[in-house]
């Protein structure tokens, strides 16, 4: 498990009470990022700061993260003391300041702890290393409610060239990404990070039509968060061979599976999470699909009868009456799994032990066919969870 | 408690399990009904029979109420169900089938129980009668997951003359009125009536500005329903003395003062609910501080941190980011109770416990000053509820 030129360290700087909370991902060699943020107005102070320093230089050399604080609204000199960090970091890295990215997710509200992290950078530093054991402690250091450090990676053999592809994230709660290339910010951290040398304009794409279409079309509570962030790296700038158009497009298909795979780890380390569920929209135009499947993901009435495998499916075709989409509910079709419970907007009389006994599976699909036969677009897809007790007893003592 | 010329009766027809489950209110006069439906596309039938009877007639005579069964999605045939039941009960009060309307409350998809509602119409005509005994059989006849019934009255004595006005509601889950007058459907349902003579358009004024806007300021969990009706039911008919422009201003705030009541109940008796919030936006154009409102009263992180007395203000701040809302977020004043905790758009360093203590209140209220001093608008207000496991526990096995 490694990316060339790329090491990390994840350490316990006193931020939170004894558990992983600053980690640092620091590249050997300049190195290309693109970020997307989320469109939350309310910006973290790591945000502005990221978002500053991407636009003073056209590489990276690392990224500084941190739990337990979410750099959010916490007074104004929560920028001064952010940059502060990045020059003590970059005078004892010999960078430049705006080669340092920052990442940050906590509590809103509350000031970043300047002294911890000062006085922790050094260990910080003498920390970096190379391997497995690294970047888990990394991506220990980010997580908040998760339960489990998210990795995914992948060692790609191409016909010209080998590489990687090595994605840490994190988000449990107030997670429904919203992002916007190169625009602001959730709490959901990602981390994804490549030796393949891939040029700028086929990072962005990869970004635009892959990365950010994946990351936006989840949901677990429909709060979107003042911190969402992705910072894609590509590393191996001194390699002069880039990929080409040919093997660019089958590496498209890797990286589509790798965020995939990492939005698979989210969703079922979600905050009280029991069950994951994919919502498919057909015939539909995608402003339409988006507004019907999004209904659906964050209806507390939905979600709550997902938990209990309750055959409700009454429900779901409410959330698509009330979307505001402009469709024909008498045109509706719904499928839960295999069983079709709506039929032309009204009740199919399936039997509702059969529904329930596919409800009861940790993972199924909600099919929703809108009637639209003109429509040629691909189906939309949206993945959602339940929502239990758990959730609420996380989130109704998450400060105290 | 009583309305001239109005009789009421509420019985257990066996809909539901040894519950009172079929109301009837009988007008002996004309009266004369103006309607609010929600803006959900699915369409309870009873909804659909009702608009249609409606547009027939200028007057009605009778209303019958079920629950235990929304008449909503539950085959092709549920319109004719709804107008047959409509047609025998005009026979039995010899009436015509357009002088009646329907209300319905309960799950989606199953078919109006027809015999069982035949059946029981003599026991329903024979149980009228007028009281308060009567009065609350049929509001007990509509609850579905409400614990209590919910009745509002007055007895005006004005200088020309004197009347009564009494609300019966109900409402607990899947309540978020987006009433539209004289459009389409919710589960909530409210039978407003007054035997104060009102013509048509002072009826319509009151719906307008009043009524509809009364019921469409408070959410308990987001989804509105396809069930939500308003019937505001003006007896006495044969009174010539239409209310007079001075005297119907001061009526206009008993009405307001009726619905507010009722929604207070509806809130207070919400699903799983043990705290009412009271959000209010000043200095804000009205649809920007609708957009933010909605926002904080349906995340998810938001009610659990009420439930918790969590004073997690990030949470709010947050979703004034998220809202859509045109703001300048570094404008944004929050209060909770007195206490200021976000000052232009950051923390105003608050003691947690002080705002804890606020939040343990079972009613307390939110301000959020957007900032935009040049508006004039009054301030907007809007209720909402904390969300508690009860709900989930209730919500997961509704149908079950």
């Amino acid at each position: 498990m490694k990316i060339k030129d790329c090491k990390f360290s994840g350490i316990k700087a006193g931020i939170k009470k004894d558990k992983f909370d600053l980690g640092l991902i620091y590249f050997t060699e300049p190195s290309t990022c693109v970020a997307a943020f989320t469109k939350n107005l309310l910006k973290s102070n790591s945000i502005i700061v990221s978002e500053r320093h991407l636009k003073k230089t056209g590489h990276i050399r690392c990224i500084i993260a941190n739990s337990g604080c979410a750099n959010t609204a916490c007074g104004n000199d929560g920028i001064d003391i952010t940059e502060q960090i990045c020059k003590v970091l970059a005078e004892k890295l010999n960078l430049l300041p705006e080669e340092i990215l920052v990442a940050s997710t906590g509590v809103i509200g509350e000031p970043l702890p300047k002294e911890k992290i000062l006085s922790n950078l050094d260990h910080l530093i003498s920390s970096l290393g190379t391997g497995k054991g690294k970047i888990f402690n990394f991506a220990r250091a980010i997580m908040t409610t998760d339960t489990k450090p998210k990795v995914v990676y992948k060692s790609l053999k191409m016909k010209s060239q080998k590489g990687n592809i090595l994605c840490i994230a994190k988000g449990a709660g107030m997670i429904a990404p919203d992002l916007c290339l190169n625009k602001q910010h959730a709490t959901m951290l990602v981390f994804l990070l490549t030796d393949f040398l891939l040029c700028r304009e086929q990072m962005e794409q990869l970004m635009q039509h892959i990365i950010v279409p994946t990351f936006n079309s989840f949901s677990i509570d429909g709060d979107t968060s003042p911190n969402d962030t992705i910072f894609f790296v590509t590393t191996n700038i001194s390699n002069n061979v880039i990929v080409k158009d040919k093997e660019f497009k089958e590496l498209v298909e890797h990286f589509k599976i790798v965020c995939e795979e990492i939005v698979w780890k989210l969703l079922s380390d979600g905050e009280g999470v029991t069950k994951v569920i994919k919502i498919i929209i057909k015939n539909s135009e995608s402003k339409n699909a988006e507004k019907i499947a999004k209904t659906i993901a964050n209806s507390l009435l939905v979600k709550t009868a997902f938990h209990g495998a309750d055959p409700n499916w009454g429900r779901i075709l409410s959330c698509c009456g009330r979307s505001n989409a402009n469709i024909d509910i008498n045109k509706i079709n719904i499928w839960i799994g295999k069983h079709q419970v709506v039929k032309n907007g009204t009740s199919n009389f399936v039997k509702d032990s059969l529904v329930r006994k596919e409800m009861k599976k940790k993972f199924f699909e909600i099919i929703i066919d809108a009637g639209n036969t003109y429509c040629k677009n691909l189906p939309y897809s949206f993945f959602t969870t339940d929502l239990s007790k758990e959730y609420v007893e996380i989130n109704s003592q998450y400060k105290t």
